[in-house]
């Protein structure tokens, strides 16, 4: 067994190690054919039941109810922010969706959703160089847009939505890229739930999207095939050949999280792990800037600046030289960025909580 | 070490041993991170480097001139079917293309196109269940299209083109997702070249897709930001997050086909594969019937029938007890296909051809 550090990247990131092990021990012989599972095609008995169980598990985990349909579509989370105004922008006459804004990444979404009609901002946190959920009003929502977006995690900048908006009969569209399965989530809330699984689920290129079946149907003519849910939902992510290996990985993730008591045990011990790090920063308060509004505080990514950019600096590298990796912010935003996945496990936390100290002590 | 089979799989297909064990191998620890390939951030300096070096070792192996972009998008050759015309059509007033069809999936490519304007076919051998290349006159072709398609090997069919048209002005656009690195190719020849890496290159859920810096900049406004040939080149393939663990894969397979003499050592081996299998079916010419037409055969996919669908049962079953698997042939055409992509040995090819010939005379 070769070293493993604390993975603290923002994703793809750190997975679970006995997921890990069991990928290396069976990766020349997938259930006993001889072959690896990246040597198999996607239209095997075995695959197809691997894709199978994959959405069970899913629906078991996040209790997803029958009308919803699970599918598994290449490209991630920002190929989403194309396929979610394709598939849905047409559903009213309006040609008009919603956005929040509370970040980068729905920024983006907002931006490729007005490609194929009006993307309206209707509140937006940039002022405040997103620290937080923008407040706003839920009964003065246009009912005649096609939906309402918004983004349940902000990996950037580290703020989440604790609670969801209610949004009546205009479905609510949410990215939970950076959340999903660290927390139960009500899916009978949303018409469309989708993430990137490079974070919680696996490895890198394939989305899981979770969409009410009603809301299929209304592609744009211009829709490409492989961006269309609803062909994906008919032929069970077949369409082409799928991201075989991303899946494979997500399984057995799933089993993990399963394993580990699933999305109410994760949520647990996910506080317990947050709330590590941010009493750290609460001990040093003087030397170490949060950047989220404690009201809005991520669980997955927290974010925070010390005294000067080489202070920064010198906080990631000796991390870096103690196995505490990836702890540099996004370049956006500059500054620490911790990220606390389902995969990192509580000693993880703890030894960067007790790295904060002592860093805090010797520059403080 | 697990039991091998000499894997025929028609894609995601057979890896070359050595891959796989250094994938094995170096799961847990790359690059001496103390964290494995899949749980590092794509925008990483290591990870930078490796699509850095994937692409030189593309340009090296396939001699692929300065003047061409190497990008890798997400969803495999499907995908290129939408991005193509998305990114062409609209390169001249005509808003039309040209499609050759010699196959199920140059079909799907035309039919895709046909949402982003004309899609003319200008030959076809779908009357003849596409045993061969259709021919037709290069001189006839309308120079005012915006590109001509063709499908360079047909993986279900198995048929190739050996040579390709001279098109002069006209771009020609080519998916060689079945042979690409099987042979050289004269990249100049081509405006597009692209190919899902599934079957020569690794993993499936990624294109390797090869543009003339000329035809970049038309793409339609509904081109969805991932789909963008131009932003995928500026932003060197990393506009989101990568298949990061399928560019990884293709690299050691770069290395291998390198490490082995580069395409014209993969091309002699890949004809002296080929002709073990053909030989065979034309020793036992009235109990295996070609599908293909001989002038149009292609290397990487043998397709044969037997006389009886019973028979096509028999060879499946004990092939595979043989420790020779997925022989069958695609669903839409029955009977037999043994795919020999290059990383089947000439053992492999050697071992279906001894078996073809006892089970020729077994139940010949």
């Amino acid at each position: 067994m070769t070293r493993r550090v604390y993975n603290f990247t923002a994703g793809p990131s750190m997975l679970p190690l006995p997921v890990l092990k069991r990928v290396q021990e069976e990766f020349f012989d997938f259930n006993g054919l001889g072959a690896s599972i990246i040597e198999i095609s996607h239209l095997t008995d075995d695959f197809k039941a691997l894709v199978h169980d994959t959405e069970a598990l899913l629906r078991e985990l996040l209790a997803i109810p029958e009308q919803y349909r699970i599918v598994f579509a290449h490209g991630g989370g920002v190929m989403q922010f194309s396929m979610a105004p394709l598939n849905l922008m047409a559903r009213t006459a309006a040609r008009k969706a919603l956005f929040v804004e509370s970040g980068y990444f729905s920024q983006s979404a907002a931006a490729e959703a007005g490609r194929y009609g009006t993307a309206e901002v209707i509140a937006s946190s940039r002022e405040t160089n997103f620290d937080r959920i923008p407040p706003f009003d839920p009964a003065a929502l246009d009912t005649a847009a096609a939906y309402l977006h918004i983004t349940t995690n902000n990996t950037m900048v580290g703020t989440r939505w604790h609670t969801f908006p209610e949004t009546g009969e205009l479905p609510l569209v949410a990215d939970a890229t950076s959340e999903i399965l660290s927390r139960p989530m009500d899916v009978s809330r949303f018409g469309l739930l989708y993430a990137g699984v490079q974070k919680n689920l696996g490895p890198s290129g394939v989305a899981v999207v979770i969409v009410r079946e009603d809301l299929l149907g209304h592609a744009l003519p211009s829709t490409p095939k492989m961006l269309n849910y609803a062909q994906l939902a008919a032929d069970h992510s077949l369409s082409n050949t799928a991201n075989t290996f991303a899946i494979y990985v997500a399984n057995l993730v799933l089993r993990w999280v399963k394993g580990g008591g699933g999305l109410q045990a994760m949520e647990d011990l996910n506080e317990r792990k947050a709330a590590l790090v941010y009493d750290a920063l609460q001990r040093h308060a003087g030397f170490y800037t949060p950047h989220a509004h404690p009201a809005h505080r991520s669980r997955m990514n927290v974010t925070f600046k010390l005294p000067a950019p080489e202070l920064d600096d010198a906080f990631v590298a000796e991390g870096n030289a103690e196995g505490l990796y990836a702890l540099r912010g996004h370049r956006f935003f500059g500054g620490i960025r911790a990220s606390l996945y389902n995969a990192m496990p509580l000693a993880g936390a703890q030894a960067l909580a007790d790295f904060m100290d002592s860093f805090a002590r010797r520059y403080g």
